[in-house]
């Protein structure tokens, strides 16, 4: 493909998309194949020569997109949004052709210098603590296994990353009951157990009972364990649940405990003076993350990680290889020390094609839509009588079961709300996922897709009255 | 931007990727700008008000094109390629507008299935054990932390990732003294100390002297030490030393030791059947990763990890909540399990349409011109007289010093190599890196670049020649 077939077929895959945005609606929101099929519709060779360009478009149309599930449909309404934007898609288009290696500020200063001042700009837009400092990581996963792996390092003056764990380790991290499982995770790669970690009780909101984390504290500490980190959340995954940041950043002081901060999803919404609240007393906790490739509408992947201690990030993580050394080293951002892998994309770029395309207030504009679509939901669930709501409705999460008069069982209610969603999903109009809250199955509808609007909400509501009366 | 919008601004941006790819000769390889130039001339705050694409286009082109460093130049030489190309441009513009969340097969069943076929593709292509199974990593740095964790994970029965480091940790990691600094990185990130990490000697084609590694693993189990995990290198960074995987794997057999192997740029090659001697002996090891993001024309990221293990690299990693479960978790492949991040992209389809729209032999061709090209200049540089050849050219990384005769003290050629590589980088006109071998100041030369032709390795040559010329 010389540069002009990359224009011809650039254009054609620009009308592609612009065709695809633009029927978007008339796709089944949730693949419904079967597992396998496309697997085995696929050749069992690469090709040994060179194939047209529409060939392969025409084979993705043909085989590949009814495989695809499509979270840019605004009838998504499952998990968390992965949003992208056409503003986001031209950035990660101009990312791609760029194709500029981003590990070290010498191998695009451009990328680094932006990358720094669009964490600026976001810090300031969202009330994160003005002295903090800012990267951008791909997954919260990643920067929430960094902030873990600073506690360790930190609280052992960087001797685990000199001799590995010589005695046995006595760490404790915590978090809450409804913290996301990547915690677990990154635990288990920074060479915690799972048997390290205490699930804190959460309250009626779900949020993380600082009480019973101060009493935990005080039991590990009597029993000869060293608390660590906490991972405290804004926004859990399953329910939404806000932990309160000053009040456990308080706790953690006393003690000289790590406090990093997952705002993963919710922490969108600190562009929304009206919900910066949230982060009350983030100043006192260590780091604090949160994607604005989930709301954001800046496709995956991009995650804002932002910490009071870059010293302590870098030390870290800095390795120099006589390959990687340059002349100005001491004078600008190498982001390879920031974080786990070497290799970084221009991530910074897309995210600036939002923010200006958008600008702040066009983000904001729709963040409330969303968020009033989601309580207007929640009210029309509540006033219905046939559904009980789960857990507040902070945001744009609602969570909620379907539970008519006259079913009381546990397990019958659990059965009936799965088959409920599965009719829901497999009519593909829309999508919506499921948790367990205090054992109860639980539908999750998120509101928040870039193009979600007031009718999308309403055919939601026709969808589940029609599924409910054939239940 | 509405979707009309879109399609024009699409146009507008593909016309300008093709203008750039028209005119990439004539930027310079390297930016040349100072620390701070471009941070300073942004914006202090993000925009409030929306602002056109032409604006937001007109400022990447105004104020951060002179600090990107053109990756994509075909007189880009330096570290290792990180290459692009058309088709995968498509593929990733693709990927960005559909705008996927990979994370389980339900959340995207055409892209999981898509992934573990591309993988089957180049398994075969490349001569990669049968048995193996693959998945689509970001990163070989991330690939090779997952192989340790395995590893950790498979010698303590699972038990470090319940219960952490219960005793003091005896583990040992080997590596060569020539190995890529990301696995230094990963045993810090598992748990491991630096102190744990023993550097093998290597011989004088800069590969691992399987005599010593077994000596060292003997003192170690004589010492009480509990040899873990041997990382081996095809192709390494610094030098392209190419360890012995036959060997180290009869070693690593004999003492049960985990062996993964590291091949991230060098492994493309494997393509070429005529390579393929490099990874013989490879199903005795248990781990395998490359990177098609650095010299298989597939934009970064895309790091192809294989295992013989598949079980238990699930096992390292699975965590498995209610609201990521679904119906057909035990029939398909759940890649979240299969690494460090829960999110991921599509990156299955960039590779797709790579190696459809270049086919295996397409590559190949490409391939062997890099090659030969390289190997022409390193005979050329031979018979000079005034250079010196500081490692083999197995492939086409070119390790070299200029040598004027008379000039014999260590430090005076360190000094001059190094004034070197500066004059010939501020030119713009072409792109080059160092290293150190055996504490000499190397200059490192890549012939990889996705459009690299003789004419740019020609007026390579004639650059260096007028810039010793003014020595």
């Amino acid at each position: 493909m010389d540069s002009e077939e990359f224009r011809k077929n650039g254009y054609k895959l620009i009308d592609w998309i612009t065709d695809y945005y633009q029927h978007i609606e008339e796709y089944p929101v949730k693949a419904q194949v079967k597992p396998g099929v496309i697997y085995q519709a696929l050749p069992e060779n690469a090709p040994e020569n060179h194939e047209d360009f529409d060939a392969i478009l025409a084979d993705f149309d043909n085989t590949l997109l009814e495989g695809m599930t499509h979270w840019q449909s605004p009838s998504f309404f499952a998990y968390f949004n992965a949003n992208t934007s056409f503003p986001s898609i031209l950035g990660e288009l101009l990312t791609s052709a760029i194709g500029a290696q981003c590990m070290i500020w010498e191998t695009s200063p451009a990328a680094a210098e932006l990358e720094e001042k669009v964490c600026e700009w976001m810090k300031k837009a969202c009330g994160i603590p003005d002295a903090w400092d800012g990267v951008i990581q791909d997954t919260a996963s990643t920067a929430t296994l960094c902030a873990l792996l600073m506690a360790r390092e930190k609280h052992s003056n960087f001797m685990i990353n000199k001799y590995g764990f010589l005695a046995g380790s006595k760490y404790i991290i915590y978090c809450s009951s409804e913290a996301h499982s990547s915690i677990e995770k990154g635990v288990k790669i920074a060479g915690f157990g799972s048997d390290q970690i205490r699930k804190i009780r959460v309250d009626s909101k779900f949020a993380m009972m600082p009480e019973v984390l101060n009493k935990q504290i005080v039991d590990d500490l009597n029993a000869g364990f060293v608390p660590l980190c906490v991972v405290s959340a804004i926004g859990t995954t399953g329910s939404h649940g806000i932990d309160t940041i000053h009040e456990i950043s308080k706790i953690c002081k006393r003690y000289a405990i790590f406090h990093h901060v997952d705002a993963a999803h919710a922490g969108n919404a600190t562009i929304l003076p009206e919900f910066q609240w949230m982060i009350d007393g983030l100043d006192a906790a260590d780091s604090y993350v949160f994607n604005p490739h989930k709301w954001m509408f800046t496709n995956f992947d991009c995650s804002l990680f932002y910490t009071k201690d870059k010293q302590a990030l870098i030390k870290t993580f800095d390795i120099l290889p006589e390959y990687l050394k340059t002349d100005v080293d001491s004078k600008v951002n190498n982001y390879r020390d920031w974080g786990i892998q070497l290799g970084r994309r221009f991530r910074a770029l897309k995210l600036w094609f939002v923010l200006r395309s958008y600008g702040l207030e066009g983000i904001r504009t729709k963040f409330r839509l969303h968020i009033s679509l989601a309580q207007e939901f929640a009210a029309r669930l509540r006033k219905d009588g046939r559904f009980e709501l789960l857990a507040p409705v902070p945001l744009n999460l609602i969570c909620f079961r379907y539970k008519p008069v006259g079913v009381e069982s546990l397990d019958q209610l659990n059965e009936l709300n799965k088959l409920l969603e599965q009719k829901i999903n497999e009519t593909g109009k829309a999508y919506i996922t499921h948790t367990k809250l205090l054992g109860k199955y639980t539908l999750r509808m998120c509101i928040g897709q870039t193009n979600v609007e007031k009718r999308h909400v309403d055919a939601f509501w026709e969808l589940l009255e029609a599924k409910i009366s054939k239940l």
